[in-house]
């Protein structure tokens, strides 16, 4: 790669390519882009951004680093049961940000773009006298009407999440080597799962009709239920021995349980945190199957208000660390 | 204002209410917002950022900053001919940015919400190690198919810009200090122009069906023209003498003529420039009368490539610096 390419440069050598696939992006070189959603469809609209030294480590692979900022962003668009689309980004970079770094960071954004069938249609770069800010807004799809939002739960609702809950948070205590009792293979495992998580791009569309409410779990089980419960006006009662755990999780909490309220907390795992009628569970059995993505039924939408955590016989779990039963 | 609200305190108090009028914002309780251009229509999407120390001073007030990066981006969509309708906002915030900022920051989006007629859809909220940056992504509305763009300029089109050149770029200088020969009342007439620029969103969707090319004049004159020329495969040649300046402009540049190259190629006008056939030069004079928006042929599209600044008499000016005959 040669070194020192200016604005124009770079945003033709590692931007434009990312955006060849589809024609409202008009090849970056307009002041907008132009977007419409299909027939009969709206479009989602969300934003993340990470900051180097907050959501990462300096050091980071670039490409890893764009992957994960997209998956992210997918992840919303997942919840809302939308199909990605485009998204626009924007590169905040120090001058010491080199066009090797940049080179890696398209690389990484053109895996997954591939990956999850979406462009690059526009963004801005600028720079900065701090850390690597970037943003991304991205566009997704869905019926006019039809798409998932955290209001719809009701009293006799299942709670349901997709794939394996903790994985996240464990995943962040054994990249930064906290996690020392794991065997190499289950460090691997679980930080994978935090440096790369798997947006459920296929999953949220298919909830479409089915699911009463739904949003990613990003800040920890507990504190996400919650916000589904305020916007629906009930409350959830969750049976803590029914949480989906991998593997590697199970070991390290079977190795030290205060790991246990981590998982359940930690947040990071962007798995589907849903609910739907007890009529809807044999389709939701089916798409599971169909997936191959576990859906697990946690717990149940209940009057009033709160996110009670229960045993198996439903009495309140007062003190998760003092609780041995798991 | 009570001090250190944690996030979603602050998001309840300070951007909740930027969202209370429009439907597809969800009240920014749902992990995107929902958004469909009107019938017959598509979305223009831009993204501009601005970054503490690199775009603006430590110390600017927020409220007038908030308002410049909407305007930014919001000069964007009219280029594209589009409407303003949603916007998303990323705050990338130092834990020292306390709620009076905020409070400050909201008051001048709200004022800007109402004078543009957008609102506010999503966003992100991070914290940062680093310098305070701003990320907008705005979206309009166009008739398909429609939108202005860079690429449709002919041979033969005369070349426009509305408004007045220069201010933007004499503005900062100004605002600096840096031209302590003006009289008070031209160095804030110029400095109000770079700090608060006008998007003429008015004007942009009027130019749909009458302009073949259209940009807005960001990073100066010349330079924006390019694009266009290089777009449209044409060239452009640019009389000099026809620049619309402001009368405080007019005055510091008889004072200094070295900067009228500063006015020129300074950019941050945020003016648009456009291209149109001789037949739709009365529907252009009819348009800036009925917006009172000098709307100025500052010279024409001719074949070959690149823009040739000419004196009236049609011949190149090779220096301006040089050059006193303006």
């Amino acid at each position: 790669m040669p070194a020192g390419l200016g604005e124009f440069d770079r945003i033709s050598r590692f931007f434009k390519p990312l955006a060849a696939g589809i024609e409202g992006a008009l090849e970056l070189q307009d002041d907008a882009a132009l977007i419409s959603p299909p027939s009969g469809e709206e479009l989602a609209v969300t934003t993340d951004a990470m900051v180097e030294g907050v959501h990462y480590l300096a050091g980071e692979d670039p490409a890893r680093l764009a992957r994960k900022l997209l998956r992210v962003n997918l992840s919303d668009l997942a919840a809302m049961g939308a199909r990605p689309v485009a998204y626009t980004l924007t590169t905040v970079l120090p001058k010491s940000v080199g066009d090797d770094w940049l080179a890696r960071l398209a690389a990484g954004l053109a895996s997954d773009q591939e990956a999850f069938g979406l462009h690059l249609i526009g963004g801005d770069s600028v720079s900065t006298t701090g850390p690597v800010v970037l943003s991304v807004t991205a566009l997704g799809a869905v019926p006019k009407g039809r798409a998932l939002t955290r209001s719809g739960a009701r009293p006799g609702d299942r709670v349901f999440v997709s794939g394996t809950l903790g994985d996240g948070a464990l995943g962040l205590m054994a990249a930064k080597g906290e996690l020392p009792h794991l065997s190499p293979g289950d460090v691997e495992a679980l930080s994978s799962r935090y440096h790369l998580p798997t947006p459920r791009t296929g999953l949220g569309p298919r909830l479409l009709q089915l699911a009463s409410a739904c949003m990613d779990v990003s800040d920890g089980l507990p504190g996400d239920l919650a916000h589904i419960c305020e916007a629906s006006g009930v409350g959830a009662r969750v049976e803590v021995e029914r949480l989906p755990l991998s593997e590697a999780a199970r070991r390290a909490i079977d190795a030290d349980r205060s790991l246990l309220s981590t998982a359940l907390s930690g947040g990071d795992d962007y798995e589907l945190l849903f609910t739907a009628p007890p009529a809807a569970m044999e389709a939701i059995g089916g798409i599971a199957a169909e997936l191959g993505i576990p859906l697990t039924p946690i717990g149940e939408i209940v009057e009033g208000d709160g996110v009670a955590l229960v045993d198996r016989d439903g009495r309140p779990i007062e003190n998760l660390h003092g609780w041995t039963h798991f």
